[in-house]
């Protein structure tokens, strides 16, 4: 059978809808602080991975760090912030504390054009923030306090805004949170009820380790696009290559989008196998953010009803820039990008 | 009289002190925001300066803005932070409340070294902001909400600190609040007592023309080392030219250090004249914190002793810098630099 007789996955999507992507996610404050190997390995850390802990951890580990620089950050959340700054029309569900951090993340998403209409918590945890350690080769090494974004029950969604998208973005994160989860595994069957897309990202090799089974689960029976790293996709199918784990997602799902650092990433449809090439677009920073902003290119691709190569290539455009800054969310304009060098 | 024939001003300093600079000033959270001409044309704001807003103001400008980047400012705090950056014995005084951007400011001060020991408020206005408008030609346009940090008064002060430094540093800033300006001119008249000597900085052209006899008066009697831009020492003297007002300054202090933008600075001591070359290390990103740090290299090196122009090209080294990046703190090393460029 050759590739041209399958139908693009996106042609599947009702297009008739106001929203391209409603996400569902952790709502953080990103605090990035410059450091170097030795900090990480005195403190037990795993380099490029993301370590849940609890607030007097992170106020005990804050002191012993440099001085930050504070941004709104998130997987999903800058997923969606991304969609929006593409002109992508994009919303936003996650739990803020109504304290400064949680009005800097409110402001920040709203201000680009995404809705954000959870309400914030009057009480309880302070809004969540997570202390990125940005060492000299610009890998991050993440420590997370999840704070109010744990908040975030099924009671909160609204479920009103699911069927107004086009897909339905969640975050591997959630499943840290038993509540977060049971809200995402609803918008999930009303999404997939109302005849939409379902898209997943792992977001992170210990986070799939934690949640290997109802991963595989869920990647199976629940999930039309899969998002994932090298290290994660090796970690969900025990895969000794990522060829192996290549080989064991093929078919589970519509699209599996497995990005490869500087390799650049590989897109599975059906029998399809497309080779993107990364862009390489300045001096590599902080790779912060690539992730969330491959799929924020990809996503805006996807809902707009363009090919599967150019998806991957608006993908691989945006985690190109957002890795030659400090910080997860382009700073740079990316529809004037995308005007240089895809159209 | 030869140049050679005077006195280093910085040979009078009493070197046997445990502080190199105490500074007193606004402690300030920034938030950068990048923006357009259009937007400070719209909204009547003077490029390149500093406007005054209160709390419901700065919350309507915030919601126009697009998504920003938080990060420790305050003129006087990058200043001493960036003493404590380049290996110098620092302190500030000024007053936060006890909320999530003042933990964010105590932090970031103390984690390069400085003291910072003003108890943070507990009740009234919340930790000053500022919003800085980066503009594409990395032009810098504040808008300030001084929040707590206006609750300073001379009763806050830990006068003990001031016979400990070598010098007072100040920023102009304070003139703005009565209760900050008291507070001020006690520390000053506590450190000449001492024996110890006091720098001012005129901080913005606006804040120049607002107290003008009082900082006339100030510059004849009481300060010994002056920082000023091109636009403020034109300010104070309403003179003509820069030539006129370098001119009319000379002889009212023990140094006047006057910096030009890209033509580098002057420094004024006795009947000595130094031109001091700008150092150019990167693209121009974002002039925020320029003075501030030319403030910085100077005063570490007019505390250790250094000659008048090494004062000078350090100055310029530091602000050469942070007009590289986005914010007002040096995210590179400033020793490695120092070593790299001066040693």
């Amino acid at each position: 059978m050759s590739a041209a007789s399958f139908p693009a996955p996106n042609s599947l999507l009702p297009m008739d809808r106001t929203l391209d992507v409603v996400g569902i996610g952790n709502a953080i404050v990103d605090v990035l602080i410059q450091t170097d190997d030795r900090f990480l390995e005195d403190h037990g850390l795993s380099k490029g991975t993301m370590a849940l802990i609890d607030e007097i951890a992170a106020e005990g580990l804050y002191a012993t760090l440099g001085p930050g620089l504070e941004t709104s950050g998130g997987s999903a959340a800058n997923t969606l912030a991304g969609i929006a700054q593409l002109g992508g029309k994009a919303a936003f569900i996650g739990r803020v504390r109504d304290d400064q951090l949680g009005a800097i993340f409110a402001h920040d998403i709203r201000s680009v054009g995404a809705r954000f209409d959870t309400p914030a918590a009057a009480s309880g945890p302070s809004t969540a923030r997570c202390l990125i350690l940005v060492t000299p080769d610009a890998q991050r090494t993440m420590c997370t306090y999840l704070g109010a974004s744990v908040g975030l029950d099924p009671g909160d969604l609204d479920l009103d805004l699911v069927p107004q998208a086009k897909v339905l973005y969640l975050e591997g994160y959630l499943w840290d949170s038993e509540a977060a989860k049971q809200a995402f595994l609803a918008a999930a069957a009303a999404m997939r009820a109302s005849g939409g897309q379902v898209a997943l990202s792992l977001s992170d090799a210990f986070c799939v380790d934690r949640h290997r089974e109802s991963f595989l689960e869920l990647v199976d029976g629940h999930v039309d696009i899969l998002f994932a790293n090298e290290m994660e996709i090796t970690s969900l199918y025990k895969a000794d290559s990522f060829e192996d784990a290549a080989h064991q997602v093929r078919g589970r799902c519509q699209v599996a989008a497995l990005t490869r650092s500087e390799q650049g990433s590989v897109l599975l449809s059906g029998d399809q196998t497309l080779l993107i090439e990364p862009f390489r677009l300045g001096p590599l920073v902080d790779t912060t953010g690539a992730g969330d902003l491959y799929a924020a290119g990809f996503l805006h691709g996807y809902t707009g009803g363009a090919s599967l190569e150019r998806c991957g290539r608006l993908g691989s455009l945006c985690a190109g820039q957002v890795v030659t800054q400090l910080g997860p969310r382009p700073q740079a304009s990316l529809p004037a990008l995308v005007a240089q060098h895809l159209d």
